[in-house]
């Protein structure tokens, strides 16, 4: 039988998402489980290999699957291990031979993973916005920032397994937020969806200027976009510093690796009406001469609910 | 006859040198000649092809050139073309088929070309210190600040040829110095040679600190060296300054690609005994834990007077 379908696995801290794909990106069957129900990894791979095999069959799967891609947390493309996993339940500060593990439960069939905004990548190069990109940088923009970087056709893992942490690049040098990683300044801790929320929290404290944010206990950049949207000006304010910012540092992304496009994906980038303007403006003002209005400034454009699974079904195409 | 030598070409803005390589990167025979005679690119031709012509006989290589390599300023590798070469007398704002003409020149033998940069970063992956490694950044330290990107083993061009300008990313965002390309904060302004010239001058305009640099009319980056052997406080602490920047920005390069290695390159990185301290404490704090103290940096291991021709003549090899 024709090996002509394959599975995406997103592995997320609460739930992992599932699906089984084919060749031109349509999901067929998916599910969803718990990430988050077990501290042992072997029986969360129990877990997984059920839902795999129930989505196989519903879909009419049997035998043609051709291999499995995950997105995970830390995932090495090089090993097929999941290294210092902190935030999921079962990963802790060991290195979990993943792809092993889940080759093994599933008879056998070959397993990749990555992490997952390397995945998103894949996917948009495989069925997306990049596709027949030789030359592009994806920028994930959701909690935290996550980058995935494609240069002459291939994803670029580094010699470790681990390159393209551009959300932990130094956005800005002197009393920069101090972030996550344990540095200061980090892009992520402005151009997240996190970030933008500590922005709005900051500029209300500092000043007195009205905003309909002010009203809001507890600020989301969901709700810095409604409010953008109902033309807060405070709020608009707060997508042109986060575009600002993102844009300065998209100039060095560019001055390294020279793409024919950005890519943008994840929950802040919804608010694109509000960030295409000043990031296109920072990363033009910042860029050689060479690059300006050169450079391609693109948005996902694949299905939200279907992305993540087919970023990591891109992997198994290669297996 | 067996195609067993290449030649390797480095155009500067005043000379050009040009060599005869085997492939253990032994330069058999070389010569020197004047860029900067010419305002008709096809007169340089006839004189580079003249010169050429001369070290092939002069080494007993005639018939077993496999090709030539071509390091020049703006050098494109996709087109083979040198484009809006300013700094060249025979360049200025048009583009120059270079490699067909003089290719035409030499009877045919074909002709590969890229920045310099980019060819210092061929020379230490062929010949040098970055022997056997996949994964690296050359930083050419000159009079500006050049750089040559590797990744899963090949050079980085980017989508348009002109990747890995990293010496116009921005190292100091905030009043930082103007630099040549109209930008402000490019590294290349803090961490070349005349960088470090400029931050002497400035140092020694804002304060009142002792220096033997104080009695000097013009200041190199040469004269900084010589004062810090010596123990200028002042000099010492210039290093220092320019070890620190250059750090930071490497700790950035390093979330993109995830080198093995940096490989320092070019006059500056003379003064490595005063560097490299301030340049891996800085990389370390600015990086992410998983790649502190693992990314190497190492220093250019091809003889200074015959790197540029190495460098050149490692794309040949390609042909």
């Amino acid at each position: 039988m024709a090996k002509d379908l394959v599975i995406g696995i997103d592995v997320g801290g609460q739930t992992t998402k599932c699906g089984v794909v084919d060749a031109r990106g349509t999901v067929l069957a998916q599910t969803v489980i718990r990430t988050d129900s077990h501290t042992e990894v072997e029986l969360f791979i129990a877990d997984l290999a059920e839902a795999l095999n129930k989505i196989i069959r519903e879909s009419g799967a049997e035998g043609r699957i051709r291999g499995i891609g995950l997105g995970a947390p830390n995932g090495n493309y090089y090993t097929g291990e999941i290294e210092n996993a902190v935030n999921l339940t079962w990963g802790g500060s060991r290195t979990i031979k993943f792809s092993k593990l889940l080759s093994e439960a599933m008879n056998g069939i070959p397993v990749s993973l990555t992490n997952d905004a390397n995945a998103a990548a894949m996917g948009e190069m495989t069925y997306g916005a990049a596709r027949g990109m030789k030359n592009f940088i994806m920028i994930t923009l959701g909690t935290g920032v996550g980058s995935g970087i494609v240069i002459n056709g291939e994803m670029v893992y580094g010699h470790d397994g681990f390159a393209g942490e551009l959300g932990h690049t130094c956005a800005v040098r002197h009393n920069g937020r101090v972030c996550n990683c344990g540095k200061t300044g980090c892009l992520e801790t402005y151009c997240s969806a996190t970030g933008v929320a500590r922005t709005a929290r900051e500029w209300l404290d500092m000043t007195d200027e009205p905003s309909s944010l002010r009203s809001l206990d507890k600020i989301s950049s969901k709700d810095v976009y409604e409010a953008a949207k109902d033309g807060d000006k405070l709020a608009i304010r707060i997508f042109e510093f986060t575009g600002k910012i993102l844009g300065e540092s998209l100039a060095d992304f560019i001055a390294f690796s020279a793409p024919e496009a950005i890519v943008l994906f994840g929950g802040l980038a919804r608010a694109k009406e509000f960030l295409t303007e000043p990031i296109v403006k920072a990363m033009n003002e910042n860029s050689l001469p060479l690059w300006r209005n050169k450079v391609k400034l693109v948005y996902s454009s694949l299905k939200e609910s279907d992305a993540a699974i087919l970023g990591a079904s891109a992997l198994a195409w290669e297996l």
